[in-house]
């Protein structure tokens, strides 16, 4: 029964601003440049989920990418989309909303409503030109 | 001597909210959305500013992508990008920041600097899937 | 009150084949090649829908993107998505479902549910490199 | 000598329907929704075809990309392309025809003409915004 | 018998230099920078033809997509293609090869191929965010 | 403290030349085809540098992408961009400009300037159908 990857593209967007309130306004302006502005910017993100796993002879599927989708959208869409991470989003209270971060946001939100060792990479483009992946460690 | 248009594409992002501070919040939340957000949300911004002229024989240029380059980012994107447009943009004051406006503002930030004429179209995409174009009235 | 045009990319697919039954196979065969299969073949399409008209200054809106996505979804992708022209759409029983009937499919579909002159476009890629563009006569 | 993975990507479009004849209709209809339309729909598939190896310095490359695309033109796109897959292919004869199913048989196509072990990863994206990945097992 | 606009997309690569041998080699340094260079440099072009015309009922199509991209290979891909624009094309002899001209020398190209008044529009991408569109005159 | 990759895309573009003097002109004609071309052709280049480390907790960064893509531009860019890689790269002296060795000429321009061991991808498209992958080894 051979294993395959399924990967899921979803998009939303949402306003942020890097700032760490432990440091001075001057080492944040220096850190962060343009992404410290006070007043928030923000982003399209396009998010790729992969979930790995032995194709069912039943069905040809690793998992039904329509039940991939739905889980997305109401574990993150839900939450982050249309939306300031920083003021709108209790996860990242006490981190910074860097593309590095919202990419483990999204592991943990999806992880655990998949069996263990299914969800194999989060993909987060946060233009068209960086992206980040986290694999969950 | 025949003419051409050029078009140079251009990035930015920004945050904004959708309101207009003359109805109410009914109003506005019935009408915007998501979009109405009152913490904002943002977007990555792909702007296409086209320019048509005849060719110059001396060059075979209509006008040097380049200098259109730097026109566009001094114009656009040094006002733009990475801010917000409801607070940091005093054009956007008394004008509610749609895809929409953002054209009208970037055909009247630029079209003075080119030759009376020359400007042909502004296309702006909001996400992958929307864009706006205006060709200035 | 300037004037702009909206677009909107809307995605679905469907089988279909390219056939006249007032000719021979034979000419079928020569003029559709594969596109003749009789068991037939299919394609990703990507609808862009353009609007025009004048901005609201109230919503700053040409016409609100998520009522043209629904009215797009309600009269084009659930008549097409997921469906055979040929066998699954009575518009098709008598023409020929190439990228330019679509599009006439989906300048008539659409049309009639915007205000008079207001339906500037249809564009639809029938694969990465090819699409047809209908302005409605 | 340095090893690199070099990959083309190939266009081929097909019509097909998710359906398993050992199940009854009212499962396969809540299992595959509309992809089990009995009339079929289609796609755009953009496959990506991976191949490692040492890079060769009499050439500087791990393999033509030329004779690559002769290969997979031959073993996979003559084959699928402008088909119905249900239908018109043996291999799906006793296996639904989902991506995942599709990437393995593109493996099974291409593997065997290459040395042992060059093969590194099928890609094949089924919709702009889903695909899938084998790597052999 | 409505009227319809099919496009095809083509690839084609070459080297080219920006030089106008009538001026100093200060005047073409100055005015072309970088794409001065005496030994060259180069680009992915990617080219959409255009053609328009009433949609033949016999077979759905305005011009067989299949046709206009032999025609276009025949006509500018085998004649730039992995060329030498300024060396190898004698058409450039006495023209400079910005995108403008060979927008330009697209037209002159193809437009003879077909009936009067068909040819709508060249666009060509030099690169993905450049790109020149020529309408005839 | 988890680990990321972070991702940046780069553009460049250039001439070459796929050439082995030290075979005979019918071997190369054979062997490179078009891309033998004496007078050389040319690419836009989309090359995507990937840095794996520990998330900051200060910073959220793996790195600050601004400062990869100064690197980038420094030791990839400057070199590369608007160049013939047989007559202006002195490392392309004795290796020839395919899209497999240029990989191996941007890990070896890039590796050294981060900390051991975070370099994790070259990846470099030569069009958009083509690319490579090199992790250094």
């Amino acid at each position: 029964m051979p294993s395959c990857a399924v990967t899921r593209r979803v998009h939303f967007n949402a306003a942020h601003r890097l700032h760490n309130p432990a440091e001075s306004d001057e080492w944040n302006r220096a850190t962060f440049g343009p992404c410290n502005n006070p007043n928030y910017h923000g982003h399209n993100y396009e998010l790729e989920v992969t979930v790995e796993g032995p194709i069912d002879t039943a069905t040809g599927y690793v998992l039904d990418i329509a039940i991939l989708k739905r889980l997305v959208d109401a574990r993150v869409s839900e939450v982050l989309d249309h939306r300031n991470l920083n003021l709108d989003v209790a996860w990242f209270r006490d981190r910074i909303p860097s593309a590095e971060n919202i990419a483990v946001f999204c592991w943990e939100a999806i992880a655990p409503a998949l069996p263990a060792g299914r969800l194999q990479r989060i993909r987060l483009w946060e233009t068209p030109r960086n992206y980040v992946e986290y694999t969950g460690g």
